[in-house]
């Protein structure tokens, strides 16, 4: 069976150098943040992800969920107990708003736990993942009433939430929605509820045995909307009705049709749900449904982007124990011990794929918790400035760590199983599901085509390139505070050297994007991928330039340093050189792209 | 469900262009494959492929295989009639020798069924494939008696056979094999016999319902044989005994202990093989067992090849009936129809993923028929050097065929089952199986690491790097001939530029490998895929040459030589890019890679 540990140690040096949390305990949840309070908080949660969460990933997705005649669905064994123990821990309340419950923990220390999470079990992190994507919504936009009524439950756990975009005839394009939403006659106090009717799939934890209720948070079109995207509405549809005294009342009409059979995530129950005139409650204004929505989806898009990071780590450690473990083979240079065979570690091939690996992780960890920090700054920076540029900042490279992190993720994963060889690819070694969980979170929250799109075609754009300055600017300071340091030439100079790629490809993006927007199109993907391995060896710069200042002053714990300062190392040899093959790519255009018609394919 | 369409017209336009079946007609078997012979084929493969295997894919995926408690296992529901009509149709006869019923026709038209076969349902194309690696050793190592025994049956289809290789300690480095051949004593007619016991693992059809008999080939030492590679002798061990007359006689001691439970390939049955002193005849010389298992390695490792391709054959085929008609998101540039949506082929980065597909499936097609003549041509050419060769040639790309084709025919399965978006991740779209079954193939038969390896650390240097010469000429010799047209010179001038980069590494790796071989085992990836890339260039540089000439002849079919053209192009762009990334990483050595000490993993 495989295992999990929580790299705490890298969290903490990724939060004390790149983030550098305590500068900023004059902020609104980040004086409780000490590093001895992380600390904490980060040893506690490894211990329930590792103890409690991991050991049920393999048995989940065996067993996967059930539904029953009835439309209920139960989770796999050990989930409900394990979910019990979340909210009994409260490891759901971390970054949550103190009126409803909440801690007020920096969203970058959520963030931390939430790749514990993910690592350990990908499925069960999903119930409480979709729950804080429909709090955000409600917090965004609910009324006092509606935040009263269900933030508290939620907050704790007791209920969950989820997000209903889809349907069978509209994925990306949510114009196409057809679910109907009638206006009734007002209540006697005057509130006005709706009748939802139509079907939603693909819900992620849509129904289970988990928690009290589930609150469903809907996007249909009200009577005489018009029939685009400026017709939908954001709908409130829990699966009990709550009673004004907060207790749970009639069954909505809202079922659960089916469950997919799927590549991955078995644990988490991915629903049909059909809505025969449920009761809905309209939250936000009515045609602005989509506003609302892409608030959680942004946030969902950062968690995603954390599970690909999360699958690439946990399939990395597991791969690091085969290798060191397996023997196979003799070392080619010289014999590394005198057995028959040496562990496979000693083979080039697979220190590859692990330093990959390594190099993937340890740079996406940076990335994210510092793209988490932005979210922090977005909301709670000192001036609107600051807060502005935070929120450009992350505007910016949602996208990227969605698209990217979840691409090389999966890659990452998909390595770690090939060091097993073939028992790699059987079910009991556990390393298959990693790469097939994985699979999704290129997948769902807006394919890492529409993440490309959307960095391409309004990210760059935006603000008259605004977010892209204050990136580039920031990206120079960085490769500027190297300059002194003839040790870090080795990252400094190539990442200078890739930033210029990038911006060669913004330029040809300027130039050839607008008079033909396939141009943009075709090079999308191309320039999201340079921007990402941008973005990780910026991040590796900072955390070399960090090791060697830890190593000058004389660390205790040297070699964790000079592992940092190897591994940064072997990102500015095995990733940069494909920056420039990104650039040729994308600048080839659209042409040959497009040129076949349609029947030809 | 998803489709197939054996692309017959592809396959006829390489076997005439790149392969140009119509010039050996000197050669033995290659008279009967006229081309409208080889089209009948081609045509009836192609039928049976769809009508017959193609609908039982996704059931038999879904359905597996299954073990009974007597050992005995049974395919999928509709595989045993789908096999009967196989051997039937006497598909499993095409190549095989005359002499034991065979059709003796060339490689390259077995090959172009074989692509069809595993597109339409990979798992069930194991069973023959398997069945004709076992026949390849026999008939290169049996004895006259054994050929007579087995041959017949097996080339008919009646009796299948398998590869037993792996043990629970023992992948790769066979020289750790455990299972054991004691001598027993003469029989009357004065044949010895073996008693063979020990335990083999990752048997592919192992055990199961398709055929009479099985005939298990079986590597294992002899009593007092040296304890490593040296040591290894190869066995006949038949599921049941064969009597003097050709009849089945007792059940031997092999069993099949259980099946595993796996990420693809369900339908086709991973068997743990149990010998407990089953009967067992030498086959080949005692202690020469490993060579007699390399010639059905290599011609299963080329097999493998041929699956990558046709994952991605087969995905693509589906994710681009889904992308005409999927509707969702109007085009970017101008409204494609005047609809509230286009289907999702308008969008470039849809295009993107398809044309990578495209540019893939038909530049590995052609290499892949390509390398199939050079394995007939080192059979049957008319002069010991033309022979010699070919063999090159083979031994120098079946690395690359195996290793690069099977990467990157995951990679486009993968980015297929992306076109789909959530759709993909659902299992009765079939896109999700693609990818499994696709996975399996970088693993098995020697991972992508080992196929890497034996490039570099054998094939460049083998006989003072004759092979690699011969196809450094060959390759200048294609350039060469498009130099006169201007209309190839996007086609040519990267390519050219590009076997710069495969020189300039193959330098650095004589300079750099040798003195330290684990910068050859840190390259040796880089290396087999920038190979793998300028392989395909050339291809697309001979096939765009020849589409050039159909069109000035005027090709009555234009629109296929035109979209030819432009994948080429496509191809060129694209493909190219990743060249001199490739160089710059495996240039990069093995000092970082192997930097860290093991316990830091």
């Amino acid at each position: 069976m495989p295992s999990y540990r929580a790299p705490v140690k890298d969290t903490q040096f990724v939060l004390s150098t790149v983030v550098g949390l305590d500068k900023y305990s004059n902020l609104s949840g980040f004086a409780d943040a000490t590093s001895e309070m992380v600390g904490q908080v980060l040893e506690g949660g490894a211990k329930f992800c590792e103890n409690v969460l991991a050991p049920i990933n393999l048995s989940g997705d065996q067993e996967g969920c059930t539904r029953h005649s009835d439309g209920s669905v139960t989770a796999p064994a050990g989930f409900k107990a394990a979910y019990d123990a979340f909210v009994e821990a409260g490891w759901g309340t971390l970054t949550a708003d103190p009126a409803y419950g909440g801690q007020g923990l920096p969203h970058v220390v959520g963030t931390a736990i939430a790749e514990y999470l993910s690592s350990a079990n990908m499925a069960f992190s999903m119930y409480p993942g979709l729950n804080e994507g429909a709090q955000a919504a409600i917090q965004a936009v609910g009324s006092d009433a509606q935040k009263r009524t269900y933030l508290p439950k939620m907050v704790e756990g007791r209920w969950t939430g989820t997000m209903n975009l889809t349907e069978p005839q509209c994925g990306t394009d949510l114009g196409l929605i057809r679910t109907r939403a009638e206006p009734q006659a007002p209540d006697p106090d005057g509130r006005v509820t709706h009748q939802i009717t139509g079907t939603k799939i693909f819900i992620s934890a849509g129904e289970h045995d988990l928690s009290d209720n589930i609150i469903h948070l809907v996007l249909a079109k009200t009577t005489g909307a018009p029939d685009n995207v400026k017709g939908i509405s954001l709908f409130i549809v829990p699966k009990f009705i709550v009673n004004d005294d907060g207790s749970l009342g009639a069954r909505n009409a809202v079922t659960c049709g089916s469950i997919e059979h799927k590549m991955g995530i078995h644990a988490n129950a991915t629903c049909v749900m059909n809505y025969d005139g449920a009761t809905g409650y309209l939250i936000g204004e009515e045609n602005k449904g989509l506003r609302a929505m892409f608030i959680m989806m942004n946030a969902a898009r950062l968690g995603v982007g954390v599970q690909g990071l999360a699958q690439g780590e946990v399939a990395y450690q597991n791969a690091a124990i085969y290798a060191r473990d397996r023997v196979q083979g003799k070392a080619l240079a010289g014999a590394a011990t005198p057995a028959k065979a040496d562990p496979i570690i000693v083979h080039a091939d697979v220190r590859r794929m692990l330093m990959d690996g390594r190099a993937f992780n340890e740079g996406a960890r940076a990335l994210i918790l510092w793209g988490a920090l932005q979210v922090d700054l977005s909301h709670k920076a000192a001036t609107a400035e600051e807060r502005q540029t935070a929120d450009d900042l992350i505007g910016l490279l949602t996208p990227v760590i969605k698209g990217y992190c979840t691409d090389k993720g999966y890659d990452i994963a998909t390595a770690s199983q090939q060091v097993y060889g073939g028992h790699g690819y059987i079910a009991e070694w556990g390393m298959e599901q990693f790469v097939r969980d994985a699979r999704i979170a290129q997948i769902y929250e807006g394919t890492n085509g529409i993440q490309a799109m959307d960095l391409v075609g309004r990210k760059l754009g935006q603000n008259g390139g605004r977010a892209l300055r204050a990136y580039l600017a920031l990206l120079a300071e960085t490769i500027a505070d190297a300059k002194g340091d003839a040790r870090l030439a080795p990252l400094a100079g190539p990442l200078e050297k890739s930033v210029g790629e990038l911006q060669a490809a913004t330029m040809w993006l300027m130039q050839n994007g607008l008079s033909n927007p396939d141009n943009a199109g075709a090079a999308a993907t191309s320039y999201l991928h340079l921007l990402g391995i941008v973005a990780l060896g910026q991040m590796w710069l900072i955390m070399a330039k960090a090791a060697h200042a830890a190593l000058d002053a004389g660390a205790s714990d040297a070699a964790f340093f000079e592992h940092k300062l190897v591994t940064a190392r072997y990102f500015a040899e095995r990733y940069f050189p494909d920056c420039g093959a990104l650039r040729r790519k994308l600048e080839a255009g659209a042409e040959a792209l497009m040129a076949l018609p349609a029947e030809a394919f």
